[in-house]
């Protein structure tokens, strides 16, 4: 198969070996594969996210060293089944999943794994266990939307929110935007949201946000203040970049929670007596838990989270390289999705 | 009056005018006040712990070039009142008071202010509206440690345990040492509690740890899930220096729940990826509010809180100098009271 390949550290365009289901596995055709923030940290940090994930005791296994085919927010077609399959679905059937898998070494991320390639390649094998089917009518660049929303929905459902809790969301990329729209899935008002970014702003609002503030202009936590006076506040950190989250404890009001949804690869520094004096509290999050991925798909199928304006560009495997140094520079891009049969 | 006064970073002894109560205040003699931790590091640095109160907003006046004399945990006895006082209580009564008071110019923490001198002289003056009487029959050393137990009962509170939930405590010092009497209190088990000193460990085990681990001969998180297994974890840092947080992070089991109790000072490294990749939520406490507050000296006068072990050494103003370099070896002692009136 075709494939845009991580290779020592670079982006290359190579013929691989079709992948091959196991028992219990299903050989899909990718149809369209969302470029995610962590693969472009991957590509340059692959080491650091092989050590981090180790250090936390995360069971993932991939050797940066050897090709890794990435890509984990996909919608995909069934081509074939492997060995001690229920096949239900039928071939041809779209389907989405979780980007997880369980080989005879461990777990493995499709996607950040050598034996289970992403969605940067025409060919993927998957859990049979994990795919549900893809609601008739849902376009497919809508329904590959399902993994980085349901980022989102996980986030705001460990944000644990009560009636009156008044959000800011701090960055408005894929993460931010997601977690905007979980927001207002659950009618939380008012939602605060800020970016440097214009057209990310103007994304914010389009996803739900009811006041976009730029950061250059004026405090994130000021405008929140002005529309959301003593209430609560939950400020989510989408950005991930180091030196933001002593900012936002900096800024925060008093009691405020925190939700770390931002991925931020580097150590960083921090003033515990600014966490102390004002009693903040602080949640890192990650992914989604099964129910999320399903509740995503059917709330994007139902048209309750509006990921349109979300796919901002296309590209073939060819264009992959080119994406990523696109989606480095913020104002330019949203989600690209890769379309490996073009 | 006498006291060890706090004078461009050294304790001297000297004579002080007589503090005088003000309008709703209370002129107390002090009968004993505990040494605490914060005050080993407000003599040296005094600016930073100014500096950060202001950061953090924290309505909080002192100025260090000042004469301050510190002292927050302490029993006192009624001597005379102010000005619009309602003298409910009489002369004589002993008392014990959350250490704020409310000036012209803005909130005081007694003991850390130039106009609200703290225990560790001979005189104080109180707010009338915050004075608890001390039940008959309580030994005054015994009041005196209300406010370090009930910033135990606070850091528990604030943990918000479920029924299943395991504690670690990291540190047996005297607010370790108050979250495990804490923790007794609402039949949490099993308590894990980790000190370096043999001695603050039996002190722990006085309290009511169930399992007490030395870190240099196990790790702490070890002992816990040897009697904890799977439960999830509430891990309580009650140290407070550089560094811990990490170690923390680290070693802690997927989504625990840490609660920050210790003051650490310093600006501080920690690695977001491990917080992500474990699901790890943090909650910085500090204090106590009145109701825990009132409620830890019923708890201390019904014998629920076994606070007798905790006061390992007794001073007057002319030792109290000698006491904080003796309290920085943590090997020899738990709670020093300093006794004015010696």
């Amino acid at each position: 198969m075709r494939a845009a390949v991580m290779r020592r550290g670079a982006l290359v365009v190579d013929s691989l070996a079709d992948p091959e289901p196991g028992p219990g596995e299903v050989l899909v055709r990718t149809l369209a594969c969302g470029i995610c923030g962590s693969d472009l940290h991957a590509l340059r940090h692959a080491d650091k996210l092989v050590d981090a994930a180790r250090e936390a005791g995360v069971p993932f296994t991939m050797d940066p060293a050897r090709d890794v085919v990435m890509g984990h927010e996909f919608c995909a077609e069934i081509v074939d089944f492997g060995a001690e399959t229920q096949r239900v679905l039928r071939p041809g059937t779209r389907v989405v999943s979780m980007p997880l898998a369980v080989g005879a070494d461990g777990v493995h991320g499709v996607g950040y794994s050598n034996d289970y390639p992403g969605g940067y390649g025409e060919l993927m094998r998957l859990v049979e266990m994990f795919l549900l089917p893809v609601p008739n009518g849902l376009p497919t660049e809508h329904a590959a939307l399902t993994e980085p929303m349901a980022v989102g929905a996980h986030a705001v459902a460990k944000a644990r929110l009560v009636p009156g809790d008044a959000p800011l969301v701090v960055g408005c990329g894929p993460v931010g935007l997601a977690v905007i729209a979980a927001l207002r899935l659950r009618d939380a008002e008012p939602i605060v949201a800020a970016d440097f970014s214009p057209a990310r702003r103007a994304l914010a609002e389009g996803m739900g946000a009811h006041v976009v503030v730029d950061p250059a202009r004026e405090r994130a936590v000021d405008a929140w203040q002005a529309v959301a006076g003593a209430r609560p506040a939950v400020v989510f950190e989408c950005v991930g970049v180091p030196g933001l989250l002593h900012e936002i404890m900096r800024d925060a009001p008093r009691e405020a929670r925190i939700v770390v949804a931002g991925v931020c690869m580097e150590d960083d520094r921090i003033r515990p007596m600014l966490g102390i004096n004002k009693e903040l509290s602080m949640q890192f999050v990650l992914g989604y838990t099964p129910e999320e991925f399903a509740a995503t798909l059917a709330d994007i199928a139902e048209g309750r989270l509006p990921v349109a304006p979300l796919v901002t560009g296309r590209v073939g495997v060819a264009g992959v390289a080119t994406a990523f140094e696109t989606l480095a520079r913020p104002e330019a891009q949203a989600k690209i999705l890769v379309e490996p049969w073009r």
